[in-house]
């Protein structure tokens, strides 16, 4: 291989399009960004062509998730198109599009969204419904470096995610971490997510991707709520067995909230036959949407070879 | 004894005050708070008078720590003074002490101000100098349950705490727990806190209060800041091999902050012939004040007999 195949992969393979601080109090990745720019070398792209954003600067220099809507619930065509809505965020989600977007001055063909969250969800990635592309990109990094995939779709009440813009994008999200802090274990697994996607663009690019037999992700089901008082107050927390505990089966009936007098209430599954899986555990930015956690189903798909055919379209077409 | 001995005890005791939510963005308190209000029964108060009070309602509604300045930093003498001075909090500040303060309506001798940090201080107690009545109550709780003690004196950069305009009072500080959420095991080791000093100033009030030899604390050095780059930003986040690794000895030399590029920064102490203890390491809510963590010297005093006889004058003459 000569020295500069990889670059070339890069170049073949259009731009990688890296947004940090699309929640401006989720502090590490713009941390990480600010020093990938002094020291490209740091991190390993595969050669690819990076384009380095801050998602929402002002929510950043304010260390808030935003300012006057959630940035990563304001990319919704109908939201974009209304030229009554000029919220800040919503000004922004258009800026995004102008600037790196799939058709923006500087396109961008693919983009990784890094978020991180207080709940326990480890080092892992959200898709945002059944994009061929997207599921050959989970499939590709949870083959190298074995991350969980939540499967987000099919929920009306959280629409309007920036990577649904892009003709490829995943979140990249990791915690437990609070909102406003630094943490290193955080950076360095955001930074190894972010560098196996890179090694898996590049080999889609070469056309020398291979998908493993299939991707094991988790698919949104639905959310459940804290238990309330009759002021809206939470009249529970989530269990301590199931704190952190992110990824793991909750059966009818085994505990999930705890009360003060500490005795536990049962989870009751709407589909009594089955298991489901918790995620998003106690994120602290869901309790203004009412969501204690998401419930997911497990399941094993077999990877598609047009999966990598659509992963390549973008890339080839950028 | 009577089964109305400890009501007894508790009314000669005067009323302790429990504040929660003066940093309206802890949650654990206010809600444990609430929690007590509807079943007194849920605390184990040892028949003391409690008055319970939200330090910052409306911080609390808005879920952010303070709204134009840190309530905690708002009991300064010559600021409460000042009738220049009418932010939100010292408003507030004044308020609580014609409500609840030790010459009030509602007059309390005692109070504990309830807190919850994103460091990993566990479940521990705050001293803010060295008042005879503060340290008895703190070996007090030591004795029963253990609790590390920060004794926080000396420190210019930050003054004016709620628990320093009454006559006895600590801070319970609980952690690590993101901001912003409700979490089973933070309030379950809150109200043990409570419940013990309750223990405490009841045996106090009733002249059966015995200290241990000696009390444990760490008493505040300095603080230190992350190393920053040339722009202010941080250069550096905390080593992984510190981050919830409050209480534990740090020695000159041992990694404390890590880059980038994973090269950690030694130690670097003022002082190179001691070791010394870090406590609130990575708390969020320091960034603003540029504090990564808080510097202390472990330290073993003896009990003295006096310490009981203030606290008891605290309780007897409210």
């Amino acid at each position: 291989m000569e020295p500069n195949q990889g670059q070339d992969r890069g170049r073949a393979a259009g731009r990688l399009l890296l947004v940090a601080a699309t929640h401006g109090n989720e502090r590490n990745a713009p941390w990480l960004l600010e020093q990938w720019r002094r020291r490209p070398a740091l991190l390993a792209s595969a050669g690819l062509e990076l384009e380095l954003v801050i998602g929402n600067p002002t929510a950043l220099a304010a260390n808030r998730r935003y300012i006057e809507r959630d940035l990563n619930r304001s990319f919704a065509p109908e939201l974009l198109a209304d030229p009554g809505r000029q919220e800040l965020e919503v000004q922004r989600a258009r800026e995004l599009l102008r600037q790196v977007g799939p058709a923006g001055e500087r396109a961008c063909p693919v983009v990784l969204d890094l978020h991180s969250t207080t709940s326990g969800m480890g080092n892992s990635l959200v898709v945002y419904g059944r994009r061929p592309a997207d599921l050959a990109l989970a499939a590709a990094i949870q083959a190298r470096i074995g991350l969980p995939v939540y499967l987000h779709e099919a929920d009306p009440a959280q629409t309007g995610f920036l990577v649904e813009r892009w003709p490829c994008g995943l979140v990249i999200e990791v915690g437990p971490v609070a909102q406003g802090l630094l943490q290193a274990s955080i950076c360095r697994q955001t930074e190894l997510a972010v560098e196996a996607a890179c090694q898996s663009l590049a080999a889609a690019a070469a056309g020398q991707l291979r998908l493993p037999a299939g991707l094991t992700l988790h698919r949104h089901i639905g959310s459940l709520d804290l238990p309330r008082d009759d002021q809206g107050q939470p009249a529970a927390a989530i269990h301590p067995l199931r704190q952190n505990r992110d990824w793991w089966p909750l059966r009818g009936g085994e505990p999930l909230f705890w009360h003060a007098d500490s005795t536990a209430a049962g989870f009751m599954p709407s589909d009594a036959s089955r298991e489901q899986w918790p995620v998003f555990i106690n994120e602290a930015a869901y309790g203004e949407k009412n969501i204690a956690l998401g419930l997911t189903q497990r399941e094993r798909w077999p990877c598609e070879a047009s999966w990598v055919e659509a992963l390549q379209n973008c890339l080839c077409h950028a």
